[in-house]
């Protein structure tokens, strides 16, 4: 059925003959298609509420790049918002929420599952349009934030260096954060539920602040529910991708999802101690290293996917920044796809 | 000579009953005597510069909280100052340089080494109004930023949360980086002989951006400039303290210092099967658990201090949030100090 599946074979164990590659963030302001399409919003949640713009951007990296997947373009923070904590994403500062959760109470009128995800239909129309305009040329991603992000913007209502808000409630209010984190799974699985019925064909759940918190936290508040995430979606390939979580690679590494990513601090052979043979492994060069010469970023590249050797899925080791010359990303790509495993 | 030598001690590898204890941060926002004299200054840099105060705002925590050692009230941005690159420090925003490094060519009017260092009077002159206070009852702690991070801060120009113009830096001017990090090394060695000479007793590298390079770049830029300070200071305890830099953890275990200073991330385990056994390990408390019930603090500081087991220098994992319940910090030094290894 599609045409290039390569990132689906690599994701459900098959061997290939050379990885699959697509960068985190590739739909975003790297292309100046991007930037022109961006500017015709004065904010950044019309352009995402806009399914034609949606797809529009969700395929331009497939045009201009040759990349083996598409990835929905939206943000992980539309599940807050669905399940009643509106925010903002306020330019060059990111999204800051006039309210958060500070009191166990504040969890109790968070709409949570079906009734929230229902919320979302302009992500879901936004799906429909992007599968059509793919027109099974190549599988399309579609993300979600992880429950415990989801829970830290929650509480913290910005971006923050420590986090220490919402690590503070962990430590203050156990009982309430599991509930919300609970109200947060279900959200999240209805919602991954309508995203692959209406054309997502693998899935990414996005741990951006794992990092912060410890190895004992993580597996309290973290790990439980990525893995009622993965295990309700038995038929589709799951990407778990927890930033700066090397201290709970282990465990990380046995929940029942296809394929792990790894940021650019862990060495594929760090890595391969610590995660289940039968996964995948995605990532994981440097974003800076694409600041490089092109010369440069084609060494570091090869070296990369020498060093994963295979069961692998190329991709940076975080979103693509976006100063990123253009030519390098390409260069970046287009090594991948022109090495073969021999 | 110095009543509570327990800290240089544990610092030298001799045995002890309990494991000493102080915070990072300690002189600082937690205590309302600091609050009081740091509102007498209307900048936190003349603050910085004015020697009598810098001994007061030492002082503080050694008699509010009993901890078991002073550490020099300062900053670690004076030395890129010191060098020619002036800063100002923004309130809730932090540091911030007019002028940075962005060409090679920017590094070479940088004054280094003993030219730069003694430039720092103001930081000598309050090492021994502080030095006198103390009065030979704990031993003084004196700092530096390790050279990796003060050039993060000197080309980025202020934090981030990518340092991706500094990285970027690393990638495109490899020989003109070693040239700013050999400066950096110079000028830091200058200056902790300086603080020595002054009456500090122990010494602390704080490598607080060292989780945003991957392993190889830490390898190559930072490593080698660290081990060449250690290696500086043979007759006074140094301890590492790299924030993040779990995967160079090997590395720093082999460094020539006393002690390697661990984050809240790292389990003891994981940190006791990757550096060298004669080393003391300083840390490593979530700054976090102490937003949580008293009873929780002691149970959490207690558990701690049973993993370390010994050879240990209590501490959080990384400096003491500004907000933190001040009987909470008390009920962390105290339990360390009723604890006895049995």
């Amino acid at each position: 059925m599609i045409q290039n599946d390569l990132l689906l074979r690599v994701a459900n164990g098959e061997p290939s003959h050379r990885p699959p590659v697509w960068l985190m963030r590739q739909a975003g302001r790297i292309l100046p298609q991007y930037r022109k399409l961006r500017s015709t919003f004065s904010g950044f949640k019309e352009f995402i509420k806009t399914p034609h713009a949606v797809a529009e951007a969700t395929l331009q990296p497939v045009d201009e790049l040759g990349v083996d997947a598409a990835i929905i373009f939206s943000d992980i923070l539309v599940i807050p918002e669905a399940m009643g904590l509106d925010y903002d994403m306020v330019e060059k500062k990111g999204p800051l929420f006039p309210t958060t959760i500070q009191q166990p109470t504040d969890i109790d009128s968070l709409a949570s599952g079906e009734e929230a995800a229902n919320r979302l239909q302009y992500v879901f129309e936004g799906l429909r349009q992007t599968k059509a305009a793919i027109n099974n040329r190549l599988p399309l991603i579609g993300f979600s934030g992880a429950p415990w992000t989801l829970a830290a913007y929650m509480i913290e209502g910005s971006g923050s260096k420590t986090f220490s808000k919402a690590k503070r409630f962990l430590y203050q209010h156990p009982d309430a954060a599991h509930r919300l984190l609970d109200k947060l799974a279900d959200t999240i699985i209805a919602y991954l539920r309508l995203k692959v019925q209406n054309g997502a064909d693998l899935l990414q759940l996005f741990d951006s602040w794992a990092g912060i918190l410890g190895p004992e936290q993580y597996r309290t508040f973290a790990i439980p529910y990525l893995q009622r995430i993965c295990q309700a979606f038995p038929d589709t390939p799951v990407t778990v991708f927890s930033k700066n979580a090397w201290f709970a690679l282990q465990e990380l590494g046995q929940l029942d999802c296809q394929v792990i990513g790894l940021d650019w601090n862990t060495s594929v052979a760090y890595a391969k101690s610590q995660i289940r043979t039968d996964k995948r492994l995605q990532g994981n060069l440097d974003p800076c290293a694409l600041y490089a010469a092109p010369e440069s970023v084609e060494k570091q590249t090869l070296d990369m996917l020498q060093n994963f050797g295979g069961a692998h899925i190329a991709n940076l080791g975080h979103g693509v920044y976006p100063d990123t010359p253009l030519d390098n990303v390409r260069r970046f790509v287009d090594t991948v796809k022109s090495f073969s495993y021999s």
